[in-house]
């Protein structure tokens, strides 16, 4: 799908905030494709839609989650997370895209997941440290971007969950299979 | 089992300070079981044994979770787990102590798990607060463990995430169960 009718069909889901975000996804899921050796087109393509369910009703998304079957545990966990897997579900069914890969990789933008693609790791990545992104720590990941992309990954993982755990919410299971995941693989390859 | 013939025969196992140790995880024990309404006998007998394992040489344990068919991805995680389950399994087999509520709580006081009994509580929090341990956070769960023992496990496993998430180092699977599911039963508790 072209970039413009693909930016033009998004920005009808969005606010003009997340509008913005999205357009920085998408330019740094393109910085990072080309780094790491990703399909270009995929990655800006998965991208531009991470976010397609982001402001859908919660009862909306619930009903999906029920009816077509996605892992039934999503629902004791925050409306956080619902987002991406139904987002996966409505860009497939509503906007048409049936690339598997770009599916995936907004399936699991949100909470990785353990056998993530190097396009999945992309456009997670690059949901966690486009330049729209101020939080503290999210620098020492940019740089990490550069260098390691598992390891910046590990990093948001880190990150994210410390934030939760502070909080004292709940943190849904694959988002620490996932950091074990990376980290195991990690010490394999020896870094 | 008498309470001095269960301690002599653990002291043949530990180092003088784990025996120590040991000594005041039975005596915390004992208070959080009569203040939690948990089985004092059974609680003080599981805190006598709960480390029994722990100086057992790895390739040992390693084989015991092997052999006894042990959930096998305690072998991913760090070895620090294994003497739980390899304590409860020895505790049994060379102790002779068959009570299951007992071996139960010696099991799983290192990492917890969904359905934990009061007696499991008791010994797992008995652990993490008994006046030896010093570490930073401990006199908060003290003080918790006299109002709410839920929220005081709550806290125990807050803390020793952040700690194991700033360490990089992996989670086992468990923790983060129990974390999510006390926090769960404490939501719909009103708590």
């Amino acid at each position: 799908m072209d970039r413009n009718l693909a930016l033009e069909i998004v920005k009808e889901q969005l606010t003009e905030h997340r509008y913005e975000h999205t357009l920085g996804v998408a330019q740094t899921s393109i910085e990072l494709a080309e780094r790491y050796d990703a399909n270009v087109k995929k990655a800006e393509l998965a991208a531009i839609f991470h976010d397609y369910a982001k402001f859908r009703p919660k009862e909306e998304m619930k009903q999906i989650i029920i009816e077509q079957q996605m892992p039934q545990d999503l629902l004791e966990h925050g409306t956080e997370l619902w987002h991406a897997p139904v987002g996966a579900y409505l860009v497939e069914n509503e906007v048409g895209i049936t690339d598997q890969n770009v599916l995936q990789a907004i399936r699991f933008h949100t909470s990785g997941h353990e056998h993530m693609t190097i396009l999945d790791k992309v456009v997670f990545l690059a949901d966690y440290i486009e330049p729209g992104r101020k939080f503290p720590g999210v620098e020492e990941v940019r740089e990490l971007a550069r260098k390691d992309i598992n390891k910046a990954i590990v990093l948001c993982l880190q990150n994210t969950m410390i934030f939760l755990l502070k909080k004292r919410v709940t943190i849904y299971p694959d988002t620490l299979n996932t950091y074990n995941t990376l980290l195991k693989q990690m010490k394999k390859g020896g870094s």
